[in-house]
């Protein structure tokens, strides 16, 4: 645990620096995320201002803070150009941003993975159902090494590229659920020496992993920042290289549209009537954040806790946790295996049910997923938990699985 | 000006009831609306909710929240079935919503107009780059009678539905610039009546006009909440009759989406990673509009201001209002022609030092356009205004335009 003179930074100390209930045992913060009291009176502070001249606020006053907070996320993700990088709100959006401004042409394939984001497919199988698009599903179980994943991709290259054109593929930085880190930088790099596009989903990435554009050269990049970065819900990043930006429209055009072209910066730029507020945030975020130590003190403490945290509770449930042989899967958030065995319900139900209990009956949560033929849940590690947490999670799940188990 | 027991419900003295800046003489609530304490108080109490149990929030308690603002709006606008209306976050994202969700076919033509709103109109040229309709470009100046716009669609019908196919009309309730009343409801059932699906960009209509879409049935309706109904920034509802639901999928599609359909209401329940807040505040908005009085008396001020407060300005500086010989252009906006002339700059160069001008010099704000060869500008009447802010206005608008007919 990082100390200062024998005092932990962090722990469930800071727990009173985020508005969370003070009963409630969070071990979910990747579904949501949530942010610091600090920053929550800050993006306040500028809502006021906004109301105060709205027209004077989001014609004018926004600008140079919008550019300023662009800069500092930019530097964030090591992408030299900040004018490479977009606001957009969350991830579904900067995803769908991609895939649905994209020319296809008539018989493009897409790789995607079973485990790709519910909303990304959807976005995906919308594009095929109206004929823009061929997928290409890759079915991944886990655990696996960041190896064979490398190996299932090279496959589904060698097989579906000698059919016809594979254009694009869709990788994730951190898969959603089983919560596992996807080696995307050595994906990316893969698809790309076959002639194929990477756009990558870092949802969960910006501020759980490093993401460094310069070093791997992605084709396209979304990272929501209101999960693990600490900015106010509805605030995502969209960065695409000069190469790629003529691809890209907002979803809903702008008047900074014009048929010759105009510019990613330009179209993407201060769009359309919302709440700015939250893009205004990331200097907050990075400060409070330095406060702590930094990128890496917040990483190395939530990245050990999640593997001690999951140890725990896999020890408590007798069970085990997902991991590979090189221990390469494990960011801020681990899964373990739970003893859930139900007889008379349906997946969909234990899935409902288990949350519904966990949060009413346990004031913990965590959610529940059957991955492989087994249930699991997903435990997210964050600077305002420590290892008694765990301790509390691991009675909550084993009460609400006895109760499921029927 | 409505009275009760002799003293005014409406005026200078409501101003506090807002966040505005109390020197800052407002005159352009139609660009970003605002919307009073009262309101934000519910607002933010809803933010700190959220907070405090991110999951519990989002996942559970927010659904009935969202119906019941649901329910609210949908009798607001006479639509009698609730899963009829759903909440997206501005007019520019409900309409490109449907624009890029409906299935047009290769020749599908679109009227819109000249005066179609800019973001609109980006959305339908990048459609039409992209090769998927074909625009027929309407060219209206004002002053016009509603009889005039509605031979000029006649006409334009008549014209081309002979050389192809006709699939929609886009069509303002009020038209951004100029800020007029547009007839939009004979419209719609003109364009129907030739087998035109009518989508209607109603973004300055909810709580300046009454929409009433059982009365006219339009095929497609999308009206901001932020701009004139008093809710925050971000919240608009889009409207479709059960018969055109299946042509619709939000922008970024959701999980819920399935190829053989899943409906409207499952597809645009409670979408995407964001504030929802902003949807939850169409309760409090009406409890505020109805302690003034309500809908009628709210209207009725508004309206009557712009009529007074415009020819007050025109007088001042020796133009006209814009008005037709019926006196159907004016809501609660007005547009007055200006002494701008200038000699030296260009027009755009003209629009944004107006701008800035009549900010940062005069404490005021209304925008100047050009519209059919003459400088104008489009001033919004509150229920926070009175006569006594056009007066000053008209100072600040005078100063401004001799500072830039140079």
């Amino acid at each position: 645990m990082a100390t200062n003179e024998n005092k932990p930074i962090f722990g469930r100390h800071l727990r009173p620096d985020f508005l969370l209930e003070s009963k409630y045992v969070p071990l979910n913060h990747g579904s949501f995320g949530t942010y610091p009291r600090s920053i929550h009176k800050k993006f306040r502070e500028f809502q006021d201002k906004v109301e105060e001249h709205p027209d004077r606020f989001n014609r004018i006053e926004v600008n140079p803070l919008l550019r300023k907070n662009r800069e500092q996320i930019a530097e964030i993700i090591n992408c030299p150009d900040p004018s490479d990088v977009a606001f957009v709100h969350n991830a579904s959006m900067g995803m769908a941003t991609v895939l649905r401004s994209f020319p296809f042409e008539k018989g493009d394939k897409v790789i995607h993975f079973n485990s790709t984001y519910v909303n990304v497919n959807a976005t995906l199988r919308y594009l095929k159902d109206i004929g823009q698009i061929e997928l290409v599903t890759v079915d991944i179980k886990y655990p696996l090494s960041d190896g064979e994943v490398l190996d299932i991709i090279r496959a589904t290259i060698q097989q579906h590229n000698q059919e016809g054109k594979i254009r694009m593929a869709v990788l994730d930085a951190i898969i959603a659920l089983p919560g596992v880190l996807f080696p995307y930088e050595a994906a990316s790099r893969l698809v790309q020496e076959h002639g194929i596009l990477s756009l990558i989903d870092a949802a969960h990435a910006a501020g759980q992993i490093p993401i460094d554009v310069s070093s791997f050269d992605p084709d396209f990049l979304v990272s929501n920042l209101h999960k693990w970065f600490y900015t106010p819900r509805g605030s995502c990043i969209l960065y695409a290289p000069k190469r790629n930006q003529r691809f890209l429209h907002p979803l809903a055009l702008e008047h900074n549209y014009t048929s010759e072209g105009n510019g990613f910066e330009q179209e993407f730029w201060n769009y359309g009537a919302h709440d700015h507020c939250t893009f205004l945030c990331v200097g907050p975020a990075i400060e409070y954040r330095k406060s702590l130590g930094g990128e890496d003190a917040i990483r190395e403490y939530c990245h050990n806790l999640a593997v001690e945290g999951g140890n725990l509770v896999a020890e408590r449930l007798g069970t085990q946790v997902m991991d590979n042989q090189d221990h390469t899967l494990i960011g801020s958030m681990v899964n373990v295996e739970i003893p859930l065995y139900p007889k008379t319900l349906r997946d969909d139900e234990v899935t409902t049910q288990f949350i519904n209990k966990i949060i009413y009956e346990q004031n913990c949560m965590t959610p529940a997923f059957k991955h492989n033929g087994k249930w699991w849940v997903r435990l997210s590690a964050q600077i305002y938990n420590d290892i008694t947490d765990f301790e509390y999670g691991a009675k909550a799940i084993e009460k609400v699985c006895q109760d499921l188990s029927i």
